[in-house]
């Protein structure tokens, strides 16, 4: 165990959790997920350890919130998501997402995206966090047992999307009003979340 | 322009192409696909660049073909697919793209996914070549101003779900049978395919 030594204290408050990401984005981005860790991220931020697991539990829950837009707040979104119940599910979470990583025309998304690649640690993180703070409250409008298989369809769709319209940029979908691309794909997400099992996976022989 | 000094000249034939491929993989993952080029990639083969021309037009399709599993065969994948016409062509698409990237347990593309990670070209290649090879048959079936969206669609969703299978590894869809995620998955590309344009995309206001 290398000995703590913070560089110099910070009072708690905004600034101070703003200060503990931004060191955590330099951490993740120079040392890579395995290597970092919550000491060397208050190192970097001249916090104390605690300071670090106060705002943050984990380090997957550091790294998620670290590749989120700075704007984000899963609560909030969650909650938009969510309030209608089932119907129009769909179209609110396309609509919620392409906002919330569309803000800085995609940067965001593509420096999760390259953050993440090439290991599976690091996107489980990130769809770890986002499943505790937005998809769970989706998963609760579905049977339980049928959460894992609906959701699952849910992220293939929108993390493909994600990928379409930020990173590889395919026309028109890169630049297609928000609101046209929600009424394309929401149907798709309601489906995934609605049909009977029966129907969306029928027993083959 | 460096001098080009192959280390050794081999016979054009199946083993050449399979030899300047494995450069290719090697010089890519070491090199990145900016600074790799159809020279260099020549030399560390020990081939003439001509040869690598011969088998390769250009730099992108060497590298969506080195990045793709060693048995794939475009050309057969799209005749299946594009072979019963517009019914079934979701679910048909889905059970080609799993057995293609699934041989393997899914680690050619979680390589794939690593070497193209953090890059906008990279993708771009690959998407590329597969929309010569596969999509542009696909996009015969639909008219032609609606190409564009409608690939882009289905892109979106079959890259997503490769993805949540082979890379965040999801369950119940990364075990899930391809039979059973091709019966879930193919309607919404029907959909992406086939709806009427106004349906897909509402105008508004």
């Amino acid at each position: 165990m290398e000995p703590v030594r913070p560089r110099g204290r910070r009072p708690a408050g905004a600034d101070t959790r703003g200060a503990i990401l931004a060191a955590a984005r330099a951490e993740f981005a120079e040392r890579g997920f395995e290597a970092a860790s919550m000491r060397s991220v208050a190192r970097r931020a001249g916090v104390d350890p605690a300071l670090v697991r106060h705002y943050f539990p984990d380090r997957t829950e550091l790294f998620a919130v670290s590749v989120l837009p700075p704007t984000a707040n899963p609560a909030e979104v969650a909650a938009r998501i969510v309030g209608g119940g089932l119907p129009g599910l769909g179209e609110r979470l396309v609509t919620e997402v392409l906002t919330l990583w569309g803000g800085d025309d995609g940067e965001a998304f593509r420096a999760a995206a390259g953050l993440m690649a090439g290991n599976l640690e690091r996107p489980r993180a990130l769809v770890a966090y986002l499943g505790r703070t937005i998809f769970e409250h989706i998963g609760r409008l579905v049977a339980p047992d049928e959460v894992a298989l609906r959701v699952g369809l849910l992220v293939s769709q929108v993390a493909g999307l994600l990928m379409v319209r930020f990173v590889i940029r395919m026309e028109p979908l890169a630049s297609l009003p928000i609101g046209q691309v929600a009424a394309v794909v929401g149907p798709t997400l309601d489906r995934y979340l609605s049909a009977p099992l029966a129907e969306l996976v029928p027993a083959r022989p």
